[in-house]
């Protein structure tokens, strides 16, 4: 990564030693330049690239920021040090001497040029030692090395391993895995571990805690690439659900630069769906759908990424029921019922939505 | 704890066999009833009870979804397995036979069930095997032993041992620290642990992420009490940060029945302070306080247990400023200024807040 970044900046070096106006280009983030790569399976950012001067009225700050930035980073990366877009931004901040400006006056300043970076170098800002909060648990027959310790996922009690930030430089020593299977909720990740499933059906657990954290997307990322592991997505029946799906999957919108690295084209979802409720009896368990469900399921059967006809029928026969459904509710069949009965059913069925 | 679930059902079976009207006594959690124990340095409740009757038009219902719970914890820990507080409100909801009554409408009504249990037994919901969402995360030179696996806290990565929600259990088998550093933001414990700090200081160091879950703040309680480590909490300069170190230390008004068991009255506070804004040149760094911030830090001059003359003149000095400071602002003197300098000055003279 630090190669990028020096690259980055012998590049301007040059341009400067040839006495021209340097520029940074960077890929065009507004709407009309993200597109829907179709045969990825990936949200995409499109060919648009805007350039970005030292000597422009309208430039010259960004550009100044950018470069502090990049700074900061190769130092980061330099000392092995790692640290939170937060962080950086106290300590890059400061008043330029003889002068009343600053450096930066908001986060919301520091926060858009590290993206900047990401963008266009085409690397996660993880891999540039800026982290992002943790969320995310795993537990399965995994042994990675890690700052040198060597730790086995499947030793951790009712724990799990709390999924950092940053796991571009985790090795994987040894997995022994037939697929890799994701829980939203944290209720069912207990559940699932507390039985633990994972050991009986051969697989890795993941949970995320609502919408998959960076980390964990980037985990579940390699180990899908880089052990050939199929994902399966397990979430609530609702829109929100169904889009934290998406998202582990295709990637999302506003961090389309990132999907090659975090999204994981080949994943699919095994439920809860919405003719689930019908199929396991839980219709005395649903809740009533409010109307930002049914506004965000309208948008769901939009998306290029929805347009399945499985996923249509799901999300119509959702709208159509004005009702959703939470993993919870399976519970209503006994505490175990998830583990027994509803998992194994749908992997020896495969029944799978794309 | 089983013992005490059969003891509250034979109770009420003998009530029934000598004919009476069965009931159940409940300390009463309003407002009115919640003590501040000076002595124990904890918030608590009172002396007042309250009878919840069978045949009772007012009490009958939730007599029996009393029953329904305190059967389904004995259930849990029978078959020893945990579950959450949603799945319990699930697997329980059922029309009554013949009629149209539900024996839960909405989760709203579970909830109070199970802390009226709580307090009438005096035990924690987790004992009882009904766990909340997981929180925080932990490292330092321990091994414990949990679901039959070894766990040493000092050889987990990058990701520390996710603690989960339920640490009754947990049994410690080795624990070589010399007290307990608890950090409210995640970024300073992603620092201090890259830093190795728990193993440079010979501490166990925790991360709560914000407010502390409860499990987080059990797993403090019972390191702090049975190896006598003290116990010294970290929080940005501002209301929200004290209130969690309080917290910890004391309890809170809506969990005032759990204090015993999840507080820890020796906790001191090592930082960030108001003060600490001018002794280590923050100034620049600090954030406008919000008029929240202010009314929230107007009430803490008022609580009881932020009496001590240091906090209030802490308080003070924050509302005259009108600002306020985030552990990340220390950043602004080195990203490894909290690890090398702050941190081990504060120890050093022994500076903190009662």
């Amino acid at each position: 990564m630090i190669e990028k970044l020096r690259s980055l900046g012998l590049q301007i070096l040059e341009m400067v030693n040839r006495g021209e106006n340097p520029y940074i280009e960077i890929p065009v983030r507004s709407l009309s330049n993200i597109v829907w790569d179709e045969k990825a399976g990936l949200l995409r950012l499109g060919e648009s690239k805007a350039k970005r001067y030292f000597f422009h009225v309208g430039h010259a700050r960004k550009f100044m920021q950018t470069m502090l930035v990049a700074a900061f980073c190769e130092d980061l990366l330099d000392e092995n040090i790692h640290t939170s877009i937060r962080d950086m931004y106290y300590n890059l901040k400061r008043t330029l001497p003889g002068t009343k400006e600053n450096t930066f006056d908001t986060q919301d300043e520091s926060n858009p040029i590290i993206v900047d970076i990401e963008t266009s170098l085409n690397i996660l800002r993880e891999q540039l030692h800026l982290i992002a909060d943790r969320k995310g648990v795993v537990a399965g027959n995994v042994v990675i090395e890690d700052r040198g310790d060597e730790i086995d996922w499947s030793k951790l009690g009712s724990g799990g391993w709390s999924i950092p930030s940053a796991v571009e430089d985790i090795k994987f020593k040894h997995v022994d895995a037939d697929f890799i299977l994701v829980v939203e909720k944290n209720a069912a990740f207990e559940r699932l571990h507390e039985d633990k499933f994972w050991k009986k059906h051969h697989c890795i657990l993941i949970g995320t805690g609502g919408q998959a954290a960076r980390g964990t997307r980037r985990l579940i990322r390699r180990l899908n690439k880089e052990f050939n592991l199929p994902v399966y997505v397990m979430t609530d029946a609702d829109s929100y659900g169904w889009y934290i799906y998406s998202v582990i999957k295709a990637g999302s919108m506003n961090l389309a630069h990132t999907s090659e690295l975090l999204g994981t084209p080949t994943a699919k979802f095994i439920g809860l769906s919405a003719s689930d409720i019908k199929e396991y009896g839980l219709e005395n368990f649903t809740i009533k759908a409010t109307e930002r469900d049914i506004k965000r399921a309208k948008e769901l059967l939009n998306y290029p990424w929805f347009q399945h006809k499985e996923w249509q029928k799901e999300i119509k026969l959702m709208i159509k029921m004005g009702k959703k459904a939470e993993l919870e509710a399976l519970s209503s069949k006994g505490l175990r019922f998830i583990t027994n009965n509803y998992l194994p059913e749908k992997l020896e069925k495969r029944k799978f939505l794309p």
